[in-house]
């Protein structure tokens, strides 16, 4: 995994080459850091969060969800969670992977993985739709039909 | 709760005070920072689970289970989850409470609930027990006690 | 300093019974966390930076410089600065206090120092008054006033 | 400076594609993150003292300084700095460079400075060396002449 970029979205040849398995296609490589670890000298539960977040900022812009420059999205947490599989430590290259699983009128679920040779973690996130006022919305068309077309999410 | 201390143990009759009903024991109170919000103007989901981290981290010291002075304690989380039901702003007061609810041979699981006046998030953790050389072990007979008799967590 | 509260503008009294000496007169204290420490078992250097930052939010809310709520101010940080006199450990309750040292037309300089019974760390950052623009402009009368007359500011 | 490798150690002509001068000859790049923004929508001051940090840990190892797996090195920061100079906003690559300036017998200082196509922010830092008891005591000799030989340090 040395010579794969880190922090840029990488598409599935990247992915395969980096031993990240079908059916994932999109992921964003980094090396673990200093200021990640904790006092056990292991990457902190919190750092494994920061990853899926900038992995769905660089997923947003690159499925042409959101780019977050200009009017920010209406477009809110509504749940995360993390299976930790196998501690990382210190400079470990590592690639966080995710994609779509499933959409429903105003949400869509995320799953994530994270691979440095081995599995290390998995996890997932629910997304909400807003209105400007903050109130639930549907999907934009086109959004729903990145998900399901691009990911191969399910319509539920 | 502008009288609640912060970062600090709390117990029933403060915890009451401040609004967070039953079966809950066992918190600790903060404020919102500048530094925890995002761009968007919210408290960011990775600083929940830095909350989520301090409570344990006082819960486990308040508990007699771990302290985090001398020997680290092989206490490694195996899995965190949070749902976020309502947006936290810049200046609010809110407590984290915890409690264990479940507990086998190894692990334990704890769950979590934020309450700023009403409730804003509820989380959850699994929590596993290692030797020194990072096996699966049984929790210490006193840490499960801990937890059945003061938590009334189950035995699975 | 185990009465005293956390994340809370403190003044004199408080700050003197603390042991935090003249001429300090504000301060916020709080107790060191868990996700504050790094590797090596110490408070992180990024951590002091952070106390410093919301010392300065509830420095110009409590100075009525800018509140962070509705309009964001143009109150940008020029430079800052932190020097390490002894390390921090866990769990260790602390007062970060600081005050206006000297005003400019648009900028002015604040000083920092952290106390943990002793001196602990001490540190200064310069901030900018802009337009909506982005250019700097002169402080507004009221603040240039209150850094004068209540901190003693120097004006330069 | 698209094409440049993030996170990882870049040499002198990296430096020059990527528009950092001399004196300049180690550096490490990176694109600014949204988990690294506030509220105003600029990147934080604190994330550019972790950038700071990664660069350290960085340039300690490629220096052959300290690698931090093992016994963990008593280099400790005795202060840091920074100067803003223009604002950074989400998605921007940048190069963090540093070097070391001076060395005395137990300390020395790095300056730094951050490029994004123009210069966005310099800093500093003097770093302290220990025994295990945490007493000052001289660099190592190896230590010291590579600061002198390949960063051009001047001894005081």
């Amino acid at each position: 995994m040395t010579d794969i970029p880190f922090n840029t979205p990488l598409y599935e040849p990247d992915l395969r080459a980096a031993g990240v398995p079908a059916p994932w296609t999109f992921g964003v490589a980094d090396k673990t850091r200093f200021g990640e670890l904790d006092v056990l000298g292991h990457v902190n539960n919190t750092a494994y969060l920061r990853w899926a977040e900038n992995f769905r900022i660089n997923y947003f812009k690159d499925y042409a969800i959101a780019d977050y420059s200009g009017e920010p999205p209406r477009l809110v947490l509504r749940q995360v969670g993390m299976d930790f599989l196998k501690e990382m430590k210190l400079h470990e290259p590592y690639v966080i992977t995710g994609r779509a699983v499933s959409v429903r009128r105003s949400s869509f679920r995320m799953e994530y993985a994270i691979y440095a040779g081995d599995l290390r973690a998995t996890g997932h996130a629910i997304l909400v739709w807003l209105t400007q006022n903050g109130e639930k919305t549907a999907l934009p068309d086109h959004v729903r039909a990145t998900l399901v077309n691009r990911d191969g999410a399910e319509q539920l």
